[in-house]
């Protein structure tokens, strides 16, 4: 901000109140206050009832998928899905960018995590140093489709394959992608999807497996519901991952909708496309040829010596502009302090996560976002670089 | 049912619907449609929410403690509870008769249970037999408030602070009860409360901990979220505990309500105890010195020599009334799969527990229950007893 007018800058660009990165897609309050009504006359307010049942069915028609366990969150979802696959000792590989969630579910499961180097162009693990980490230990691999951006499914699973291992998709950011005309969740042995109140598709805190078999499904409903396999029949240590109505009939309404988020999220995108395409030192994603994207979020990637600005200053003036973007994912999980003393923590070995983490910013991106607005993000972003 | 006109005794007791064992207390539908306006306007739906905020303070004021942290349910704040106190290691002293939940939180913390026989008159763990179960891999005592009766919290702290354990309650049943005119929740290092539907009170899915100190609470408020203690700095493997704003706000109204259920629930406890008291092999809990409680269960022992019939035969008649009981807790923890090897799980030495687990039997309790139900529940008892 050295060669400009900072008071002028704000002056044209402050906006009267905060963008946030994101806001969830409220469904009619009318609508749900009439499924509250319906619960009201059920008076089941869990386990299984009547909006989780339909919930699930609809879920995986949208979806395209045929198995599918409803959770109270993503995060226990994963932690199910390691547990149901009797991982829970050695080592798994999983990629360092990527939200806290990921790494933890593997300390709960008592698995060391051994983090893998992710590629430059998906900023998913990149398939080419996975086979390097494999040792005797390792039980899985568990990649992220970060942003919702296809991981290389296939060379992972060929790369499994040889090897014996579980593949777990921590596919959270990923609800409704398809790759290869195919629902990008059914690779894998388990995906999991997020439902959180941040994401695409959401019932305010929630989340799901997609799994491959009714029987592991029936598993998987009992190991969330304490392995309460019969009254008087208790398979193993559950936990309590069970999603309640409130949740359910709340994501029931906003599937409804989901179509029509997508293609205005679809809309925007383009628009923040089309406006920075131009900007030298911006990185866009952009698009891949078999991917149906979910346009979930809208990463840019700052080259500071060509923008002639860091993502941290970025993000600072951003802020000041009531313009709230986020560092989406920094600090990677490899720096944490628990898990920075891993041998595959060192930075050496995490040369292109490093450079993403430090130069990736997430802008606003939600139906309800103003076109203008993005069109001044936009023109902001233009503007510090002519500036330069 | 040797002795008895069986078709002629359901032709006089069925009841035409059948009557569970719990139901939850449904607040105001049109007071719980105006808070999800609030949260509408508010576009808030999780992550430390406004009704969030206010039921964190509203059930504190009425427990009259000063530090309480909500969960999306009791399970996972226990899971945390421990890993609070970072015990994730060796082994945990706890009671056999209790909800699955209480041993499989050990397990998910990488800890051995080490099950102690209870006392024929609490239900709860013998503190007689808790000393010798002590080994140098002994890291907590973990007792449970069954059905609200408090344990011998006295002589439970002796011991602990003998051998320097720490002591987490699981107090799932114990919302609201006091002993000797102080919070049982505020005994121990940390008490879980669970908010789950059939909870005297409930956020339909939901649970807390009370704890002892502001930096506890904070450290907790941190683990509870995925260990972010600031949008760059994540303090260790935390998990996703959070309770959304549909459960928060439903809790928030079912407080208003929580002294007219409890009182409700007295009444038909008293009425049980009345009309049970003179039969001879059923035992109910008598009032206890020093302890207001909470009516949260009524269980009733059953001695088939005395009875002339078996809690099983029991449970079954009933049933066939249309009456649901709940045999909780049975079976045993100790002889479910996963823990019935373990040298503490040996029948011989939790000889207590195995009698009540196998006499044990929940009635129908909860505040819309009709009092002529209760009544109709006894006599059936009674007639049943008259019959042998």
């Amino acid at each position: 901000m050295n060669h400009i007018d900072y008071h002028d800058f704000l002056k044209r660009y402050r906006l009267p109140e905060p963008v946030f990165v994101t806001q969830p897609n409220m469904p009619s309050l009318e609508d749900y206050q009439k499924s509250i009504g319906e619960i009201w006359e059920n008076k089941w307010l869990t386990n299984n009832g009547y909006f989780h049942r339909k919930l699930e069915q609809r879920i995986a028609e949208y979806l395209d998928v045929k198995h599918i366990c409803l959770f109270c969150n993503g995060t226990i979802a994963l932690l199910v899905a390691l547990h149901a696959l009797r991982i829970n000792s050695g080592e798994v590989i999983t990629t360092p960018f990527t939200f806290p969630a990921t790494p933890h579910v593997l300390y709960w499961n008592g698995i060391r995590p051994v983090f893998c180097d992710i590629d430059k162009n998906t900023f998913n693990l990149d398939p080419n140093k996975i086979e390097k980490l494999i040792s005797p230990d390792t039980k899985a691999i568990l990649p992220v489709h970060v942003y919702g951006n296809p991981c290389d499914v296939e060379k992972i699973q060929e790369i499994a394959d040889r090897h014996g291992l579980h593949v777990i998709y921590d596919a959270a950011h990923a609800f409704g992608v398809r790759y290869k005309n195919r629902p990008l969740c059914q690779y894998g042995d388990i995906s999991m999807l997020s439902f959180h109140a941040t994401k695409l598709f959401s019932t305010g805190e929630g989340g799901a497996l997609v799994v491959k078999s009714k029987a592991q499904k029936e598993r998987i409903n009992f190991l969330k519901n304490f392995g309460i396999a019969s009254q008087e029949m208790i398979i193993g240590p559950g936990i309590n991952g069970k999603m309640n109505e409130f949740q359910a009939a709340f994501g029931l309404l906003q599937l409804d909708t989901i179509d029509k988020e997508i293609s205005r999220r679809a809309a925007l995108t383009h628009t923040y496309k089309n406006m920075l395409s131009d900007v030298k030192g911006i990185t866009l994603f952009s698009d891949k040829p078999d991917v149906q994207p979910n346009y979930a979020y809208l990463p840019i990637l700052i080259d500071p010596k060509l923008y002639g600005m860091t993502r941290d200053d970025l993000y600072l003036i951003l802020e000041k502009c009531n313009i709230m973007t986020r560092k989406y994912f920094y600090p990677l999980c490899s720096t944490y302090s628990c898990y920075a003393s891993l041998p595959s923590s060192h930075p050496e070995s995490l040369s292109v996560a490093h450079e993403i983490a430090n130069n990736i910013l997430c802008l606003p991106l939600y139906s309800s976002l103003e076109m203008e607005t993005v069109q001044l993000i936009c023109n902001i972003i233009k503007d510090l670089k002519i500036s330069k």
